[in-house]
């Protein structure tokens, strides 16, 4: 197809189009004329890609990253996937490659490697800082619970990811990883309206408090 | 205490501290003279409240809600807590209360209520529409092992639930919902990074797609 038509088709416009060929995000066509490219599905594929990085929050850079790993992945799926996953946001601060030590006694606890240097340990090591200073700080028994039925989760997230060409399980890892987190959050808090109306039902707080109270004596 | 030592126990500025006296979002503290007042404990924890809930993104209108219905809870745990949930972000866009098809059919699924006028039905309803315009819609297998866990999530949420004062129960379940988010978020991508690791080893993608046509044959 000529570029009109991968305009037409992608509902990218024109200048947009232009602006990722000059970028490298758009490979080249295939010159027909000295003045015109010939245009194919691996176009249209690449531009609702980069639409959708775009979607979930990556800027160009990152973009960059993703597509250039498509193009020219590491020697392994797990280096290739694990590059590609941290061009994800959120992006760690500067000077955030010290040690982290809530991340660090989380991940020990359930048996997970602790790698100072991935962008996510930085990421856990902010959550679990702002969680404790709301007074709510990681209890064990709650990271018991939180680590188990994370892990099934990302089971499944495994389980479902095409693994027979790197386009496929790149877009699959980042888009997938990127889209299901809201999806989550959503769905923890209608079960907590849910197990909320199983548990609660029309009680009051005298009634709880003296159903504490009861437990307690 | 004075209010110069409210000021300097809690961090929280004097210009400050007299703009959430006259927004009602602190309350009063005792006149002990025509020009002074006496504050306690229950101000300190107030302003640790306000600068919590602004820390996980509340405005100071939302905040208001919720030290309201601390003050003047509804008739029932479960309405006062609801609606104090219903301040946290994201805030539904204008208009945002018709029909949401995509939310009432996973909620069907999952056996749980499905009220399109709960703003957090329409937040699934939008990250599920985002899920499906990059080609990842929720398919029923993701959803059934989504929901098993995140519901076993909330439980241990709410298990670890205070219900000993309408204060603390609020407290909790506003903060707790915000702020595991970011928690929760981190421990998958680290399982993702981990199960990964355990499932491909070193494997390349060309080991990858020779194994999937194996399966196939």
């Amino acid at each position: 197809m000529r570029v009109s038509e991968l305009v037409a088709v992608s509902g990218v416009p024109l200048a947009t189009v232009k602006y990722y060929l000059r970028e490298g995000l758009l490979m080249p066509g295939e010159s027909s004329s000295a003045t015109q490219a010939e245009y194919g599905e691996q176009h249209v594929r690449r531009l609702a890609l980069v639409k959708a990085l775009a979607g979930v929050g990556l800027p160009l850079g990152k973009i960059r990253v993703v597509v250039g790993l498509i193009d020219r992945p590491a020697d392994t799926v797990f280096e290739t996937v694990g590059r590609a996953l941290s061009a994800l946001p959120p992006y760690p601060a500067g000077g955030d490659d010290g040690d982290h030590p809530r991340a660090r006694a989380v991940l020990e606890r359930i048996g997970q490697v602790y790698d100072p240097s991935y962008p996510v340990v930085a990421q856990l090591e902010r959550a679990l800082a702002a969680a404790e200073s709301v007074g709510l700080p990681m209890t064990d028994d709650r990271l018991d619970v939180y680590a188990r039925h994370v892990r099934a989760v990302a089971e499944i997230d495994l389980d479902l990811m095409p693994t027979d060409s790197v386009e496929n399980a790149i877009e699959y890892a980042v888009l997938g990883t990127a889209i299901y987190e809201p999806v989550l959050a959503a769905l923890r808090r209608l079960a907590h309206q849910d197990i909320g109306a199983e548990r609660f039902g029309t009680d009051t707080f005298d009634d709880l408090a003296s159903a504490d109270r009861q437990d307690r004596s």
